[in-house]
């Protein structure tokens, strides 16, 4: 990995989790001595969930993830980092295939248990006696990495390791959510961003289990924005091996499933935090909230136009309290809106109100505020009682060198 | 204005136009000797047309010319450089008017007959004092300005003085049509772009000149992108004099409006193309043609998600033939696509076919073909019969440096 971002956090303790073994080896999917091939096994028995990318064009890995997903368990996942293998065609799809049916042989499992996900360059079919060799490797090593090991190997253009951990109880049993997450470009929302692996060692009911992960996704994967790209392989699954011991979660009445679904909730929004930290060329962690606003939809949608207009995230990137662009970017949203009733904030200062600068503005405070590294834009259209939150980061030159050479 | 783009054209000889006369002069809008602020006087009997921004929350300038054009005459336009006047409140609206009516004053004309428009910072309002004296300082010097010293009087960010001008016959009479245009930043389709002002010495009744204007625009000024930002300003008005005598164009099925038609569209697409070339720090001219969609629409929503795709914009930018971004951007777009049928094409080289990179790919045509600065880039869906065409530039270190403290 390079320099980090200067947003980056440091990885948490996150202990081993029961029911999951990792391992991870070198498949060599590019020119480097970096592990490149993770498997993570799971117990018999482990649930699953998860939320696909939106993309018309997903990656084969996307389509086997999907088809394989309504069987409801698990007993393996397998990521390759440095190929995305989407856009390849039928030589793409045989060596995902392959590399699949391998991993069900040496674990000894049905092959819609093994959840498979790959990103890096598009276009490049995977090479199939690497992807298999490599989980081979891969499943020798089992038992011997830890989560941050994973998080690592699972990475491209990341620049730090990312993971989140939270826990809960579900009666007295005291169960623990955890994740590990890869990001840093080509990041939008509308799906779930890019790969992000989620364990708890609860039991839970694998459609309780999705109807759980597709409310969080919205809400935090589905939430940010980097550069408004959507990839191709975006995908997040979470899996609950049962380890913890209660008693099974099998509705959304039962016991526990509220304190659940906050923790889980916990990890994916400190997972997509995480990510936009890892923005490419990110200097600053950027809360765009909208309130005020016809409805909750029309709030994202103003909300996300304001996140993804090249024009407020370098005036952020400058540290310059150009508010006048915020007004664009509600204007060009095409929702409901009233220039002469929208108020504008920038951290604790209110610059604009009823559709003009505030009497007596003054810069100084908001300055100081676009010179951090957490900047806040607040808006209240005053129309209705539609909220939103987005998180993003400013748009740097940073960007522009690690965009305009990264394939070569 | 600055070093010229890279991409920049010589301004064309546009001599007089019957029934037009020009003055500029410095209002002094910000701290510059400059001319910024433009007015041009038409004959009497000139007959207007206008599209404007569809932004939520667009200037008084727009209101105002929105609320003027159903009146179908114009005797004159005035154009103020380097205060946008947007989201300025009562303050701003006030100040706008005065310098309406102090024109109408000037020129014995009803308000109604006088078009305004106004670009540069948002937020701050435009002060009644310059923008009344600025405009009697242009009309005392009315007749001492050329076109092209009105195309320099209008910009702002501009880094060239744009103009286009093309001429056609109504019977036996030869009409001209010629144009300004300023802006380089802001500007994304779906609206009328940014400042633009078309005139001719045809005679030709408003409502038929406005669906003339409707039909170019959505084809030429529609269809154009830099950033994906749409301006809360953006304003084209066309004027025809009627001075070229013909007999008056009052219906599509009269003599000479398919050949008036056919230099209104040739102008407005060369005055759209001088906005792309003046993109904030573009370096390439980019064509975006998509073939073989569902319908026109989503081949326009397919060409315009690859034209506003950070990613894409700055592959471009590296010269670097990264179809892979152009997958990922057709996927996003949301519009039926089937990827194992999709064609990608670089200039005249195809260099994906049916879901997958060609047999024996050379990269050297390609990589030469993006090492120039006019870049073709073509999809065909094999789906439908839908077809569209946008233009954009590439996204570079440029465009950072310039919008990271333009307010400053």
């Amino acid at each position: 990995m390079t320099t980090p971002s200067p947003l980056a956090v440091l990885f948490p303790a996150m202990p081993p989790l029961d029911g999951v073994r990792i391992g991870v080896a070198t498949a060599g999917y590019k020119a480097w001595v970096r592990a490149d091939v993770t498997i993570v096994a799971f117990a018999p028995g482990t649930t699953v969930a998860g939320v696909t990318t939106r993309s018309r064009c997903p990656s084969p890995e996307v389509e086997w993830c999907r088809a394989a997903l309504p069987y409801g368990t698990a007993r393996a996942l397998v990521v390759n980092a440095g190929n995305s293998n989407a856009f390849t065609g039928m030589t793409g799809r045989d060596a995902s295939r392959a590399q699949v049916g391998r991993t069900a042989v040496l674990l000894g499992c049905s092959e819609h248990e093994v959840f498979v996900a790959s990103t890096g360059v598009i276009g490049v079919p995977l090479p199939a006696d690497k992807a298999t060799e490599g989980v081979a490797a891969a499943h020798a090593a089992l038992g011997s990495a830890s989560f941050k090991d994973a998080a690592n190997a699972i990475g491209t253009t990341d620049t730090f390791a990312k993971g989140a951990i939270a826990t809960a109880f579900i009666g007295a049993n005291k169960v623990t959510v955890c994740g590990i997450i890869k990001g840093s470009g080509m990041i939008a929302p509308d799906m779930a961003t890019m790969l992000g692996f989620v364990f708890t060692d609860a039991a839970i009911a694998a459609p309780v289990l999705q109807r759980l992960l597709s409310a969080a996704a919205e809400q935090t994967f589905n939430a940010i924005t980097v550069d408004s790209d959507t990839s191709t392989s975006d995908t997040i699954l979470t899996f609950a091996t049962g380890a913890a011991g209660n008693m099974v979660v099998a509705d959304e009445t039962d016991p526990g499933f509220d304190a659940l679904a906050a923790a889980l909730t916990d990890v994916c929004r400190q997972l997509a935090h995480l990510v936009v930290r890892d923005g490419e060329g990110a200097t600053k962690f950027v809360t765009v909230t909208v309130d005020g606003a016809e409805d909750n939809r029309a709030a994202k949608v103003i909300a996300l136009s304001i996140a993804n207009s090249p024009l407020v995230k370098t005036a952020i990137a400058g540290g310059d309290a150009n508010w006048g662009r915020v007004v664009m970017a509600v204007g060009k949203a095409g929702e409901a809106a009233d220039r002469d009733r929208l108020d504008i904030s920038f951290g604790p200062t209110r610059v604009a109100s009823n559709g003009a600068v505030v009497d007596g503005y003054d810069e100084a405070p908001v300055a100081r505020h676009l010179a951090g590294s957490e900047i806040e834009i607040g808006i209240d259209l005053h129309i209705g009682s539609g909220h939103a939150r987005i998180w993003t980061c400013d748009l740097t030159h940073g960007y522009i060198s690690i965009n305009a050479d990264y394939r070569s």
